[in-house]
């Protein structure tokens, strides 16, 4: 399942510009929220781009759509597969039914309630597993060997990059360029692709990716050049405790200004606070980027920032104060 | 603080009209919202009034802006007082800083602490009480003999019922004629404006009182045709504690096809489904029309239903399940 990297697997504009055109109708375009008293408290223009009104809930359904547009009719045929603890699995089930095709989604037993259960309802067969690489990858491996499915990886792909990156795309087509733009990032896919779009269309943009300090595989890699393979990821962002990338790491390194981290307090300070004053459910992994912004690890006075709010789909019996 | 109720004082829809005007711009015109899978869900199509996205995070906003306009230089100067546990105060603090005066607000020791905290932000004067009802009148009297500030009604009064009922004319513009219109009741003043504004602009939409099982005065005074003043009420859906108004029930008699209620364990579950499905962030009193709906009180099979969701300002730290 390893993919080797050249340098023609980058993904340029002009990618994720074709990415767009095969899925535009198959997910929405989401909108940008504006609010004033949030400027106001922060002295800058903030836009949050609404990817947790995304189909599913999150912008995974644009990479799983544009993945599978990708698959010649004979291997959609057999169906798709993947391992996931959350939103992936879920798009890739939206996406299987689009194309008419069966998901196998490979869940390990501590998923969040609510992602396993829209995993299910959007029609995915899914398959329990310990919660260990190991066995995510063991099992897997016997379910793509027992139904020929294709294996759709989450993150480190071109064509989930790719179609990530529409999220970038999308942004710079509503609101023109910023002075930033905050990115979560856990395996990198939405920070190498949208950070691929954004420095395309506005070089001057500076490009921030967002990681919990509990999960900071990324942050590290980042600045020793080395990507970090091993870490024991304790956050309340259960959306970035994957492990980055090799293509992401590498996108990211030629595309991204910096990665800085924040630790669950703030995460969940910026989560009260947006649910509070938007009345919009964002899920932790989601608002990480305006939780740097309270912690204070991003100075926004007086700039234009773009946030991603990546995702909205959080237990909410179990919200995290 | 009584009022003499005359057949003048019954608002129309002139009246309504009349007050969008004076509160343009003051005020948002709330969008309504959409949600595919709800309405698969339902068989039916719903649409979704968003006051919750109004200023101050409820519909209340609407009448205390009308209501401070229609008052003279000369009593505006002396600042307006009112006793509320909730939207109300925060709506009359908002429109006091619009109109450049003062709010003085009467509030119980046990509202609401996030209601209690935009009071204060909107920048009122917040006068604490015992959570009685004589505890509330009698601060408030104290404070207009000390202020001369102008008493603004929560409900009970001819120009915060036509300020409220702007949503429904609003709502008719937006989306044309529909078969129900659901909107909930406490004090009344909500559910007397919309009911003038939609049956005089289309008279076989079925208006629909809904209101908790646990403070059922107004279904009561309702179908006995006498206006019950005593209750002890008890519900999550703490917006919807108030006693119908005298005004508020003379209308509703005459425009309100039907008042049903539901239990808190409905609300609980159409609070968490809206939050989940359209991620965002809604009062237990806001939804009671959703839970109406998922309680099998009301058939909205086949119909085109909207709901108006009254408003968002939820304690995030005390959410009722």
């Amino acid at each position: 399942m390893d993919h080797e990297i050249t340098r023609s697997d980058l993904i340029h504009l002009e990618h994720i510009r074709a990415a767009r055109e095969r899925i535009q109708g198959m997910v929405h375009q989401t909108p940008v929220q504006v609010h004033a008293s949030l400027n106001a408290d922060f002295g800058a223009e903030l836009f949050f781009k609404a990817e947790h009104l995304q189909k599913g809930g999150a912008f995974k359904a644009r990479g799983a759509h544009h993945a599978l547009s990708r698959l010649s009719p004979e291997l959609l045929a057999n169906g798709v597969a993947t391992h996931s603890s959350g939103n992936h699995g879920a798009a890739l089930a939206l996406a299987a039914s689009r194309f008419n095709t069966r998901a196998f989604v490979v869940m390990p037993t501590n998923a969040p309630a609510p992602k396993r259960a829209a995993t299910i309802a959007y029609g995915a067969e899914v398959i329990d597993c310990e919660p260990t690489l190991s066995a995510r990858e063991a099992a897997l491996i016997s379910c793509v060997n027992a139904t020929g499915a294709t294996f759709v990886p989450p993150y480190d792909h071109p064509d989930i990059i790719a179609g990530q990156g529409t999220a970038g795309l999308e942004l710079f087509e509503q609101i023109g360029p910023v002075d930033l733009v905050l990115v979560p990032v856990g395996g990198g896919g939405l920070l190498a692709g949208v950070s691929a779009a954004i420095k395309a269309l506005s070089p001057q943009t500076q490009v921030i990716g967002v990681e919990p300090a509990g999960a900071d595989d990324a942050y590290r890699s980042f600045y020793s050049g080395e990507r970090v393979t091993e870490h024991q990821p304790d956050t309340i962002a259960d959306g970035l405790r994957t492990t980055l990338g090799v293509l992401n790491f590498d996108m990211i390194r030629r595309h991204v200004d910096a990665i800085v981290t924040v630790d669950d307090a703030a995460i969940c300070e910026a989560m009260a606070l947006y649910m509070t004053r938007a009345k919009e459910v964002v899920e932790p992994s989601g608002i990480i980027g305006l939780a740097a912004i309270l912690a204070g690890v991003i100075d926004v006075r007086a700039k234009r920032v773009a946030i991603i709010l990546s995702g909205g789909n959080v237990d909410l019996t179990r919200l995290p104060w």
